[in-house]
């Protein structure tokens, strides 16, 4: 047994494959963290373990912790996302069998895994590490100073509308152009997909926008930052990091993302969702501050729940309303937003 | 020689009266915890601690840590707010001195006292206790719930414009009106005057609103819950912290706070102050969020730079500008200001 700590940041200490733990996530939201992975680190899946009260699935073969070992896993991934996202009995006792069973564990969540005795006697049990994903590097404040360099942001009208998504999608898009462009990320799934980045909603409130500037420095390639945007202006539990974030990223252009046909903010019903429009325009003027030239270059619409004719029409119906290329990543790209961005803000 | 651990936020372990540690303080901003010590609790002050590069004085007498003992000093409040809030190794040997001459340490500086294990030792030697109070309590998500109960809230063209000092006198004029109202602390310097509060820069980003509703739940004798605002929207280190916070605070009104004549925003060179008219607009948006009636009922201006002609012009300019009453709280008090609330929002 080793009383060395079990803590690491080390992307050497929790390698793919992983085994992708949804517990009993109550919906396909909850999920999203093993389903970036699926979807941009397909490659890294071996499979998903699902407790009895889970309500949703990523489509990769269901695996027991002893099966998962045997198939390769390395990592375990906890990423089920509930709100404050607190871990359960259930899941602690999940992460020592996993942990037995020979796999590193590494979290999303902001409740720590070292936080939990049982957890850190298991890895040190087994010798193998755990990674905290939303403990946040130690970063300055912010200074508003501008940085050189291209940056793009994703921003929204809600959480889960598909910034994450988007930006990815972008990065693939402009690379395939040979075009250089770094993907930034800023939440829990990025970083899995990444191995690195900074995860803004766990920062404390004084150093949000320092931790992007952090996360995205002085560039001198001519290429692009795209930093991942998390939550919503609009949103009233969450705002607070979208505007530091905002601000930190000095932007010379937004996506802005939005589910067409959502009943609410996510998390509060009594909260409608804001319109593009006045979401846009609040974006860009609070963008200002630090980035005076910032401009909207396209729409990401997240169509997932329509069909192609109502995707089709919610994105022409966007377009009109804003004047801007409105797509959706997965159904159709985003080579008509990256071509508004490369007229928008020539390299 | 105890191994409790010394740390405790129970107001009772780090009782008045009060030596303060004004170390190697840059400026008089810097002093601003001591300040308000000395402004709104002077009968706990026994006295000041200076170092030799100390630039700043709160006019109290200056003292050792064995005299401050002796004169019957119980705590150490340690309130110099370098940017980051880092202690030096100057700060650290002062604070175990202290802590040997027989007085507990609290401390509003982000990096904690008991993060030091020379400090911790210190205080278990003498049997003393430490209070960080930047370390938050623990504080759901925000929901953005309508709460039972009015609120005030204190915002701000830029950081140190007297948001504090307003609340604080705010609650002075209603209370002399028989009026229920109480302060509600947001800040270090809040919670050493208050007793209580949430330090909310200090908390993790995602809880920013979360920790404001926990602040001031639904209150439901009809009166007022007086909450320091913190920041600026405009102020590219901390607007995140603000936008929570007023999300978060519900407020049926808002204040102000301005110091005419500074050259930029505290910190910042290159950022100027905001205009007053956009200041205020901008804040009123943001709080129709979660609180769609919102008014504006005055102005606060700091005017402590100006003499006695100069500061009348400023109220008078911001008065004409803006159509509400504008009062330096320190010279002249809040009343008007109290009495267009009550007009703007009867009890």
């Amino acid at each position: 047994m080793s009383t060395a700590s079990p803590s690491s940041s080390d992307p050497s200490h929790w390698p793919p494959p992983f085994l992708l733990y949804l517990g009993n996530a109550a919906d396909d939201l909850a999920a999203k963290t093993a389903r970036g992975l699926v979807q941009f680190r397909p490659e890294w899946c071996v499979g998903q373990f699902r407790g009895p009260d889970c309500r949703t699935s990523v489509h990769i073969p269901d695996m027991g912790f002893a099966e998962a070992r045997a198939a390769g896993a390395n990592t375990m991934i906890v990423g089920v996302a509930n709100a404050g996202g607190r871990m359960g009995p259930d899941s602690i006792a999940d992460i020592v069998a996993a942990l037995d069973a020979g796999m590193n564990v590494a979290s999303g969540l902001h409740e720590r895994l070292v936080s939990h005795p049982a957890i850190v006697e298991a890895a040190q049990r087994n010798g193998r590490h755990l990674f905290d994903a939303r403990t946040p590097p130690p970063t300055p404040v912010g200074n508003g100073i501008k940085r050189a360099g291209r940056r793009l942001l994703t921003v929204g009208t809600d959480c889960s509308t598909g910034k994450m998504y988007t930006t990815l999608a972008i990065e693939t898009e402009m690379r395939a152009r040979g075009l250089a462009a770094d993907f930034r990320a800023t939440g829990q799934t990025g970083i899995f997909v990444a191995g690195r980045g900074i995860p803004i909603d766990a920062v404390v409130a004084d150093f949000i926008s320092g931790g992007i500037e952090w996360l995205s420095p002085d560039r001198h390639d001519g290429g692009w930052d795209l930093i991942e945007g998390q939550g919503s202006l609009f949103h009233p539990s969450y705002a607070g990091v979208s505007l530091g974030l905002l601000h930190g990223a000095q932007p010379d252009a937004l996506v802005l993302c939005h589910e067409p046909g959502r009943p609410h903010m996510r998390g509060l019903r009594h909260y409608p969702l804001p319109d593009l429009a006045a979401t846009l325009e609040a974006n860009l003027e609070a963008a200002r501050l630090t980035s005076p030239g910032v401009v909207a270059v396209g729409l990401a619409l997240n169509t997932s729940k329509l069909d192609a004719d109502g995707a089709a029409r919610a994105c022409r119906e966007a377009e009109d309303l804003l004047g801007l290329p409105a797509q959706d990543p997965m159904r159709d790209g985003v080579a008509r937003i990256v071509d508004r961005l490369l007229d928008a803000v020539p390299c």
